[in-house]
């Protein structure tokens, strides 16, 4: 593209360049790992000058959050299927699906290793984890207004998510749809 | 310590070399995070020559790979208290004093981060699932040796290590006595 057609288009090609710049991210974490690239890289990789990288996130650690947290809340939306057992399935199903996916892995490791990484990588996570949670009390909510009787959105993270994440990131077992569903069952004995 | 110092005794300096090495990456690890360090950053807070690092461990990879196995390694022994229930309650409050102390959140986070950087880093990482696992199967052998029906390994870390790291990483909740015994009672449910 050039100059003329960035001066007609500002918001379509600022919104490009984002998402280029967010898929050069994502590559870089999956290829090389976390902290193993430069923002000039990133900019190479997504065809962009790097001064228009630091006008716009400041730092790397600014673009990293910006891009973990559009990723984690494009996410697909919550189940509703009628019954709590259904929904819980139905989401385990998801979460296994994200993180087993190209980018899910790179996308917790970048989440873990920002929480080692000041003010605003905490803040970050923060808003990750409050915003897991809130989906998650929304799905428990309706089960209880059913009449069921849910855990709370801690023992979801405890016996649901911890044991998705621990065994991907362990590479410590598969994630079968029975493993996930013996899962389930056990959260709501 | 003069250069003679050193040539007499280049078992002692040796040591202490390592040990410095050692808790320079763990200092560094805690104050920057994972990735925010070089290999001649980790010398001079040693206070040693960044040729030696790189003569010993070849990369900063391979050091922190020999840092966090080692430092996993001289880890508390497994509990033998004559019950499974005794076991896990004990070892469940020494995992946690170790995620909560000043490295262990440290090199948690350099175990997840290193499973993302290559051959050598997910050999690291498979090592050290692989000699949690040993440990935790000698516990739960013995549990059936006494007639006890324990679960297996990978139980335990469903829902005994998963939900600990996952809290702590996230900061989810506080890992308290009552919680921790309250992981276990539902592991042995």
């Amino acid at each position: 593209m050039d100059e003329q057609g960035r001066a007609r288009r500002p918001g379509g090609r600022s919104a490009r360049v984002r998402a280029a710049v967010h898929q050069a991210v994502t590559d870089l974490v999956s290829e090389r790992g976390y902290g193993n690239f430069t923002i000039g890289e990133v900019a190479a990789r997504a065809g962009v000058a790097d001064t228009s990288l630091y006008r716009r996130w400041g730092n790397l650690q600014a673009l990293l959050s910006d891009v973990l947290l559009t990723r984690l809340n494009a996410q697909a939306p919550m189940p509703d299927t009628g019954s709590l057992a259904g929904d819980l399935r139905t989401y385990a199903g998801i979460v296994a699906r994200e993180v087993t996916g190209p980018d899910g892995l790179a996308l917790v490791r970048l989440a873990i290793a920002l929480s080692g990484e000041g003010q605003q990588g905490i803040q970050a996570r923060d808003e990750l984890l409050a915003d897991r949670t809130r989906q998650l009390q929304a799905m428990l909510d309706r089960a209880r207004d059913r009449g069921e009787n849910p855990p709370d959105a801690l023992e979801v993270l405890d016996h649901l998510l911890a044991p998705i994440y621990m065994r991907v990131l362990f590479d410590a077992g598969p994630l079968t749809p029975d493993y996930l569903d013996g899962l389930v069952d056990r959260l709501l004995a």
